[in-house]
């Protein structure tokens, strides 16, 4: 479903997963479904028993595990998803390269960490990347890998080769920098809709039309470098020529970074209300899913030439 | 096709399209479609003739003209794609507002331009409108409606209506802001874009796959706002108070406005060449303009709860 169709042959057959929460349970699904032996582990019972219940039809190749040593054997590639506290991350760390196989990978689903700090110390830093996936990650394809100062070029390789062959889309960074690719620019789109409300020129629903029927449609498609590269006769070079000054004289107008206080979270509460009415989170996530797998098997079928 | 083939009851039976380049020819191609009779007319004969052969097939509800006046009688809604230069739309919003039906609507595809200063003067300002749209607008339903200070209530909700039945979704902006929605998201994109290639985070692939496999394939279906609310538990109001602090560090630390010089233009050329290959600019866009309304057509028949 989420590959679009295509058939699959992971480069690492047996897998582990660490933490089985929201993130977790779905990188689960992900290696499950690409075939690959998928041992799960939780320190908390009851958190592996409701993935397990999530998991529901899709668990033939997995395993549960009450013990991290067990969940550990015979994988290599491990898909850490715990809390996003430096210090936990760390300590999972220390553990995670005792017990794990000497030649498994490590890596991480955090959002905000830096793999050089995470894996500082450890003997095998060498093995230790960050592989943060969009949630979830059994229905977006991007993950976002990013190496620490120690990972070895090799480990890095070896990464995003895994991801491909599950059908993921691994996007490389060259060092870290906060919030990654993802988070950085979600939060430009955020900072302006937000200041585009809050200065009153236009609601929630009418910023967020113009983004779902809009920008949207063709960022689906294609990043905003691809989308340039077709918006002028002879592509991205003559685009920015032609309309550099401009972007710069509307770039260095556009609205600061809003405050977060409660009457402005409230007031953009109100405007999602009104936009969305009564729809269940649950439906509106399962009609979300349903239709980004949709898009995918377009895409999967139809290539961009 | 583009309306993801619901049937359309034109609130305006009869327009003229005034201006035939890439733009106006596509108005007129999405005015025909949804069954208005569609008056064409360019002052320049050859553009007309290349509109007329554009436009192909689809001609059984479209006249061209070659004299203004002809264009527009009858016409109660009039869409102006001419040159984006201010003396140039002042000029031709004096001759629409003279030659015009006394009850047609003018409206603008100018993506820069204030109605307030276009209609500056004109004894008809009352019904001139800005009715942007994203290229092409027989593809891409969103239309920026922004009225001038003199424009009629009346007026825009007539606009409003008559866009929404032939199939396009109209967006209400409450007063004039440069560059107007759209852009200025788009442009908050490309500048971090740009700055994440520029300072080498990441190559131009690498970040456009993070929109067309990552974050376009949720904003095709909802904005930031919507998405932020599907996010959390409890929704917009808790996403934004849970990470509203990681947010505000994020976006203080946003990249720059870049300078678009040569190099750096170039730098972004070589980069998107890498990615996109030899891939021709016609038949790239005919791919882009199939998935699009592809994906329109999911959305139309499984839309969101």
């Amino acid at each position: 479903m989420g590959s679009g169709g295509r058939k699959l042959e992971p480069t690492i057959p047996v897998v582990a997963v660490v933490g089985t929460g929201v993130i977790g349970r779905s990188w689960a699904l992900l290696f499950a479904r690409a075939g690959c032996r998928t041992r799960i582990y939780d320190r908390d019972p009851a958190q592996l028993e409701k993935a397990l219940a999530w998991l529901d039809q899709n668990r033939e190749l997995i395993s549960a595990h009450e013990k991290l040593a067990d969940a550990l054997a015979g994988a290599g590639y491990v898909q850490e998803s715990g809390p996003e506290e430096i210090e936990i991350k760390k300590a999972i760390y220390r553990e995670l390269d005792q017990a794990a196989d000497p030649q498994a990978i490590l890596g991480s689903s955090t959002s905000a960490h830096d793999m050089s700090e995470i894996a500082d110390g450890l003997a095998g830093a060498n093995r230790c990347i960050v592989a943060h996936p969009v949630n979830p990650p059994h229905v977006i394809p991007v993950v976002e890998i990013l190496p620490g100062v120690k990972t070895d070029p090799n480990v890095v390789t070896r990464t995003r080769d895994f991801m491909t062959s599950i059908g993921q889309t691994p996007v490389l960074m060259n060092f870290y920098v906060p919030a990654f690719l993802l988070n950085r620019m979600q939060a430009a789109v955020i900072r302006e809709a937000i200041s585009l409300v809050e200065s009153g020129v236009a609601d929630v629903d009418a910023v967020d039309a113009v983004i779902r029927d809009g920008l949207g449609l063709r960022w689906a498609l294609m990043g905003p470098f691809g989308v340039a590269n077709t918006n002028a006769d002879g592509g991205v070079r003559e685009y920015f020529t032609r309309y550099g000054e401009a972007y710069k004289n509307c770039m260095d107008q556009l609205g600061p970074t809003p405050s977060f206080d409660p009457e402005l979270i409230e007031r953009l509460g109100q405007g999602t209300d009104a936009m969305t009415g009564n729809a269940s989170r649950d439906e509106t996530l399962r009609w979300r899913d349903r239709l980004i797998s949709r898009i995918r098997e377009l895409k999967a079928k139809d290539p961009q030439p």
